[in-house]
């Protein structure tokens, strides 16, 4: 969307205190992944020169995610502002010419497309030197307002410095602006701590410009694209504000939600069309729901992928490495681990599959357990197209049970069964007649001597 | 309540693109039952002379539905607005003399009553020509607004028509109605298409009526009542809205429920009083549940008839045909199916009870299955009053366990047990000293060979 | 906080009949705990001097839980109104001098602090006769108003007396206050009911005391602390007010609450920080959470200690008695009662652990079931460290598996096994090669016989 080169600053290095977390702020999860990682992701898509996280305390906490989208780190030692953390970032980005965003890594669900927008600003035929991007709050709290006209700011004011009139302004400031790398350095070089916190604010630059004669521009936002994360309450807020969106796209893209507030989807969910999800469902990430599934109430689903027409749940646990085939049922208190299950097979109760590959049409009784690890190693599963496992039976691995062999209920099956045989495993039924009620005699009589 | 004869016609040939859906979007469910199904059942209890559903595209999938109730179905081949819609039922309604109630099929929840106070508006003193059905939204949306003093309507306008004034009126068109079928066939015949859209619009025939000196009146039902599907998310905030009130009347009558927010009902559970339901409970349709019953979190629960004074949960899956006794228990992930459970009965972990009957004060051990399926048939198990059935074990049905019977846990029952016997059915036990300890230096090796 | 002595008179003789319940109203538990006992638990943290529940219909419901916690009773034998009922209180309270604080039963969330606060507010300088507790609802509702200035009350005055500027006031009265045990018999003696329903109001006491002179005050309490219960929908509401303050604590405490509002807390939780709490879990009373425990969807935990860095569920039910230790794992479909899991064992899928203690780093497989119960009573299972139960395996108890054993997969265990030896007990395998295709084609042919 962006054509002339663009850099990403990301600030990254704030304590966050107020989580009581070990864990660095930024690298809280939102739909399952890390704040910061949403943010790389929506960078990445617009193609930048190069990406500079600024970081504080527990740097090395986020060094790894940072790697890993091939961005750097600039370390910030002491908190002295905003103004102060983008400077940080200088030395990294030295030679780089072009669009600069400087984004907040606690601000996580800025979109691609906003951020492009908010860089394609600085290029309208106005060339602001600062571009603004702003946003209207529902509740008017505390935020720093922006005086603007048509797009074109006037002032940009701290929310306990703004006059009454200034207060009544609905229009607040994120903190995420867009700056060409050729004005951003010799701005802040110029930005002083004169202030109640001697700290160096990033706002400034915008005045700061306007002293030169140049204007800056605002663009908006919706509210909950800028929503940032203070706290573990906020976290939560935000995380809801996605989840929020996501509902939203899978019943637009033709998805019955019965209860949409109580899907939670993964940054990764794909939803087919006409699929129904029955209230409280959890996707964790990595999955693939095809068109027409049905998925009832409590399902529990990750790294799975579920062909055309499945019927999952209620109560299905879906694991990584779990794959329905078309038309096949996964019932109540069904796990499934790195297990295949064919074409209109079915699992429908109590049932653990792991390391198991289960044939087309393929019936699993009630009960069925795959023993598949020894303390040691993993070992697999196979179950033959048509076969057919009988209730409450163990299947140890490594064993193959033949296509369209019968398993006796209540086997525990230790050897390969051959293709169309029955094979059962179990006791002898004996029978002691009248020993319950001597047993109950027995018992009874005891209770009483004790008490 | 409704003492002249009245038709109902019930208009459903939109075409529902927005649902992104090869289900007609009449027939997409709320609270379990399709939207039309909603409709029809609420006019049957006003004792209707005839019911005519519009239909376009789709309307193969419609047809059994309105069959069901007796109904019959007019076709509008294509989309020319309400006005035509309504004329295509005309033929249907011929020599049909009385009052006409006009509905739409995605505007599922209005009530009975509702719809008997819109007939009676007609036979009311004023004795109006159109009888028409207004609300007053929360958000004053773009809705078309109703011009009315005392309930007498002196204009209609469309919002992207109505002045300022008129604007910030509260009252808005429902679009539902009441006409005599005397008055309604030759006002329709009369609506013209003079308009952007080339339209012919239904509420045109109130000011029709009015150029013939004749007034119009206004009643008023409850915004929800009257909130329309177009959108999945608009089906799940009517399912939302249907949710809401359904809880509402639940707690009224004398039920606890923990987090309403979190208890979906179907269009026909019967709960009794001094009934406890803790979070996320599901009901599906035919459920009755008796006084005094705990139903503990995670429970579905669906075709289930649940007496006085039982424990249900966590995590019980009632499914069709589920009949649990008086004070009986049915513990966590246990599944029943065409399943009665005796009274005092207990089955309180990891079960699978289908095509089973449970005699008064029987014990079911954990992880106890009944084998009630062989790939072509389903089998019955009957367990006695008093019996008691160790855990891990695999009722083999046909089988019947005697009344005070004892079956061996780990049991494969195959044959049936007296009354009174013990049965044991398993393996010998072997104990091979030592073994364990060869076994994992044997793994250790291999994985150091390996490694 | 309080030191002058104090009692309280909680009133709790209200019929509760819109509750449609057999059990007292003020018994109906929020957050797991009758809300007469929260309000109990509340006062006593502040040492009172005598607490008396003033009761009427259904008084022997009440009785049992004043006794315990050390209170008395009386009893209003028709209800006249609230200065009646608290003169009930006269007899027990007839040589008490000190302060009184009067509250409600179905008022349940008052906090200690406002409670003191309250008492407090007599003893300021200006000494007032009266200290009422008042708020301000959000919805401007028909409350009684306080007009006051500086929390000086000039008039208190029912809402339908209220003159249309004494409506606009915002501060309600909640009925809570405080008084000297010398003002209140007095006060109260002077009460008349000359009013519409007949009734003697408690709130008269300000504008007599107003007559002689005396001032009375208002301090201000947040509305959902004063939130009261006369139906179960408003039973719900504040369960939801109780339940969102929770949640909050406990995420400014450093617990991620992905989806707060699908976490259910009892009055007693304790959780530790950095635990994260996936969507949909109920806490029962009893349960303390270690530090950096993971407890993932659709988890049901009651009477449950649980150590650091454990992982828990989704599905996991732990109940009274569970113990999971350090880095301990219970997984879906896993049930534990009464048993211990030692550090770093685990427990993963399908499994009832009861009446047992599991040593550390132990593997209990799929499907295991302890069969602690014989229809009489419930016995011991003992697995040592290290241990490797196979899956579906059942263990008879009372049983001893000792340190390093294995038990084979499928076996019922009915006797000790030594320590690092094999334990196997199951049928032996047979097959009967091509019986399957025989059975289908028989199954097959009897259908078409039969159809």
């Amino acid at each position: 969307m962006s054509s002339a080169p663009f850099a990403a600053i990301i600030l990254a290095a704030g304590k966050g205190t107020r989580m009581k977390s070990d864990l660095h702020k930024v690298l809280h999860p939102i739909a399952g992944r890390p704040m910061l990682a949403h943010l790389m992701d929506s960078v990445d898509r617009l193609g930048p020169a190069a990406k500079v996280v600024v970081t504080g305390a527990g740097r090395e906490q986020v060094e790894e995610l940072v790697t890993t989208y091939e961005g750097v780190t600039a370390y910030q030692a002491e908190q002295l502002g905003t103004a102060h953390a983008v400077l940080q970032a200088r030395e990294s980005l030295e030679r780089f010419q072009g669009d600069i965003i400087i984004l907040y890594g606690d601000v996580p669900l800025v979109g691609t497309e906003t951020m492009a927008r908010l860089i394609a600003r600085l290029h309208a035929p106005d060339e602001p030197a600062v571009s603004v991007l702003g946003f209207r709050p529902a509740d008017g709290l505390a935020y720093g307002r922006i005086i603007a006209r048509d797009g074109a700011i006037e002032k940009m004011v701290e929310y306990k410095d703004a006059s009454p009139d200034e207060r009544c302004e609905t229009l607040c400031n994120s903190g995420l602006m867009a700056v060409r790398a050729s004005d951003l350095w010799t701005l802040l070089e110029r930005v002083g701590n004169d202030n109640a916190a001697g700290e160096y604010y990033l706002p400034d630059i915008v005045m700061l410009a306007a002293a030169d004669g140049r204007g800056s521009a605002v663009i908006e936002a919706e509210p909950w694209e800028v929503a940032g994360v203070n706290s573990r309450a906020e976290l939560a807020e935000v995380e809801a504000l996605w989840q929020q969106q996501r509902r939203a796209r899978a019943m637009a893209e033709g998805a019955t939600l019965i209860a949409p507030e109580t899907v939670w989807f993964s940054h990764d969910t794909v939803i087919g069309r006409d699929v129904t999800i029955e209230p409280n469902v959890r996707f964790g990430p990595g999955v693939t729901i095809g068109d027409k599934v049905m998925i009832h109430a409590f399902s529990h689903i990750e790294g799975a992928t579920v062909a055309a027409g499945a019927d999952i749940g209620p109560y299905a646990r879906l694991r990584p490495g779990a794959e329905v085939g078309e038309g096949a049922r996964v019932g109540n208190f069904v796990e499934m681990k790195k297990a295949k299950l064919g074409r209109g097979a079915k699992a429908n109760h109590l049932t653990y599959l792991g390391d198991a590959e289960v044939g087309p049409g393929a019936n699993i009784g009630a009960g069925t357990i795959t023993c598949n690890y020894d303390g040691f190693g993993k070992y697999p599963t196979r179950i033959g197209e048509g076969a057919f496992i009988g209730s409450n039976s163990a299947l140890v691995a490594p064993v193959t049970i033949g296509a369209g062999a019968i398993v006796g209920a209540g086997s525990v099956v230790t050897r390969d069964v051959s293709a169309d045989a029955l094979a059962v495993a179990r006791g002898m039924q004996e029978e002691r007649p009248g020993w319950a009620t001597r047993f109950r005699e027995k018992m009874r009589a005891r209770k009483k001597r004790d008490s």
